[in-house]
């Protein structure tokens, strides 16, 4: 049979259809497993958040067979509108995974299509991580080659890339052949936008909800015979040509079987910027021997890679977005509380006298020789005595990847805000198997509200 | 209260709901109630497309409340999946009313949205005129200002301003406030995309479908205090400045309620691209005095506009979209066959060795001097006759426009195909009095299939 598309197209086609659990690295699997794993508890603390509630409301009033559930909320929708929910639930903590040389988030747009499409046609474990691979991979290697200009430009990649990730991840659970799979990917990319304007209003987190819902409408049309551009990925007049003038995306079809994203993927451990991490992990590492009184800090300096300072240096933060982008405040509420997670992200923290009088005594310094990923932390007590402490990869990067049992420590704190203890416990052993699950169904039902 | 957004957001808003139908000039209201019965008939004839099919199938098996009609279809569902697939049957012929200033089809985004909640909530024809005309109207507007720069750079107009359109109608019609619509119009935007790569592939008529629908999900989600970018119109990082580097839309909201958009609309009497409908008039005018043989026809001279011929030019076409797209193919059958409706636009007429003569005897001569929307054909006879026609404005643009006659003539065709009778009588009359109808949801009880 003639390849449908270009030679990117067709590679991904080949890539997608072709790819193997059995013949992955075990590392691979075991990335993917974790990525699920963190991006199944973010959806489900997500089921708090007040957009989860304006969508739930829509869904509720729109209707939909029951074929997958929204986790946390105690509705069942199509998998459309599932999709919709769950990739917008996810991100609303910006405390998902985030697959930083893409810069895309790429578990929100793909998981949820995987978990909806599991659901409602009761896939194993395995279709379903197998799945999720394949349009992780996808969206994060188109996301090599263009995320950083989509996003210098004004593009939101988590948004616009993963259109093709959950195309992708659909197209191979509804078994398309090549030819339908390329008209999915097509379809898909004319949907394919989400502005950074958006960053600060709801319709950030909108984005990956909305990249899984369309990317599966697209795969769902193309099985009934919907055709779309061939053309779409690196074409003439293709997604990347119109928006950024790139052509050549040959880069993103390179070494498949070789080098995986999946491996250079990031866990959030605070619910912060990713970039002030490494700052966090030091403060945490100087408050390891013992709790410091606001008043017993003199001076703390941050020395840091100046694009973190350009990122989040928010001098005086006022509400919790603000506080999540401020170095100061981070580095300041780690060595009070010995944390950075989603519990000191809140108005009260912000007012805290104590947390605003070590915030002013933050000096961060920047320093191009440090990664990004790295932070040096000095802090000068009143009694004269001097802590340090030097991290070289922020945990959860790619450089110091998190264990399973790391993850599961996250999971249970987020999905805990919202589940009983025995259906927690239940969705970490389902999750920590899933590989071998008979029907993925098991966790929708688990994670139901 | 202060007002949410940037200038030329606040002015849409304003405009969105400050409209009044009562102040309307007559001919605007005119104009719309065409526009609305021109829609319906396309998005009727549109249900029996292979992509209405496809689409058809997607939604039954997602399901949804019983909210609206599929045009021409059995089918009741969502108010969201009903405008994904009204939006898309409507544009599935390329037989849509067309704004040329703004290079916009106007009325699919729009009408689908206005119809689909008219149903629902049981609007008055007089609400939903009011709504279409305010969505029409914002699109365009926009449009005039950098539909043709969207255009140039690969972006379907349609379907990205069309979102615009479609969270406007839909806002003004779930009583929005002030703050709901502009956000409705941030997450809308956020949203609009759509590229001329998906041209000749189903994912073009899919676009206006889908503008349809994600601009009534922006105004859903709004509705329940979802928030967007209020920079998305003009501001820094917004749609237009992303885009195109575009942030000066200041002469979109110039001059309300002193020009109209609607009375620049076009309608298309003709199933081809509309730069050839002039020559398709001009045929038809020679061809009145009395039938013409192919072996009579010597020579036919069009003189047109050369965007004419850089547009529709195909010299050998072998598609219907081809065909569409052939000054030579439209000659030629409106010569022998007196129109080129959508009855003459499939593979038999492309086979029909008479229309291929006449074909080939065609000379289109660009001539820049002569309006885009006019024509002059001189056609030599092999008896020596010599048949001349001008025509200055084709029939259905704004300098040429159609009586509603004209289009209840056009309606009747295109519905007949999939209607009784009976039912089309009862939608001419209903859409003839839509301003005093007191449920649009007559409409969509008539033309369900």
């Amino acid at each position: 049979m003639p390849k449908p598309g270009t030679p990117v197209m067709d590679g991904f086609v080949d890539f997608i259809l072709g790819l193997e659990l059995a013949s992955l690295p075990p590392a691979v699997i075991a990335a993917a497993g974790r990525s699920m794993t963190d991006w199944v508890g973010t959806a489900i603390r997500g089921s708090r958040e007040p957009l989860a509630e304006a969508i739930g409301r829509v869904i509720a009033a729109s209707g939909g067979e029951p074929q997958a559930t929204v986790l946390g909320r105690r509705a069942r929708t199509s998998a459309l509108l599932a999709s919709l929910a769950n990739g917008a639930q996810s991100h609303a903590l910006d405390f998902d995974d985030t697959h930083l040389p893409s810069v895309v988030h790429g578990s929100a747009p793909v998981a949820p299509v995987v978990l909806a499409l599991g659901e409602w046609q009761h896939l194993t474990g395995a279709d379903a991580l197998a799945a999720f691979i394949a349009g992780f991979e996808v969206e994060t290697r188109i996301g090599r080659v263009i995320g950083a200009k989509l996003t210098e430009r004004g593009w939101h990649a988590t948004a616009t890339l993963g259109h093709f990730g959950a195309a992708a991840a659909a197209g191979r659970l509804l078994h398309l052949n090549a030819g339908q799979l390329a008209h999915a990917l097509g379809i898909a990319g004319t949907q394919a936008t989400g502005l950074l304007a958006s960053f600060g209003t709801m319709s950030k987190p909108l984005h990956p909800g909305k990249a899984a819902m369309n990317g599966l409408l697209a795969a769902l049309l193309a099985r009934e015979g919907f055709t779309g551009s061939m053309a779409m990925l690196d074409g003439p007049g293709g997604l990347s040509e119109t928006y950024l003038g790139i052509s050549d995306l040959s880069a993103a079809v390179e070494d498949f079987g070789k080098r995986w994203q999946l491996l250079d993927n990031s866990t959030k451990f605070y619910a912060a910027c990713h970039l002030v991490h490494a700052t966090v992990d030091a403060a945490r590492g100087i408050r390891a021997s013992g709790p410091l009184a606001a008043d017993a800090i003199e001076r703390v300096e941050c020395r840091v890679h100046p694009l973190v300072l350009k990122a989040a240096n928010q001098r005086n933060p006022q509400t919790d977005l603000e506080a999540k982008f401020s170095i100061g405040f981070c580095a300041a509420i780690a060595l009070l509380r010995g944390d950075a997670g989603e519990a000191e992200f809140n108005a009260a923290s912000i007012a805290d006298p104590d947390v605003a009088r070590v915030m002013a005594r933050v000096t961060p310094e920047p320093d191009p020789a440090m990664p990004v990923v790295a932070a040096h932390m000095t802090v000068r007590l009143t009694d004269g005595r001097v802590l340090e402490q030097h991290v070289s990869a922020a945990r959860g990067t790619a450089q110091n990847p998190p264990s399973h049992d790391d993850v599961e420590e996250k999971f249970l704190r987020l999905a805990a805000v919202v589940l009983p203890a025995e259906r927690v416990s239940g969705l970490v052993a389902a999750l920590r198997g899933l590989v071998e699950l008979p029907d993925v169904g098991e966790i929708a039902t688990l994670a139901a509200g």
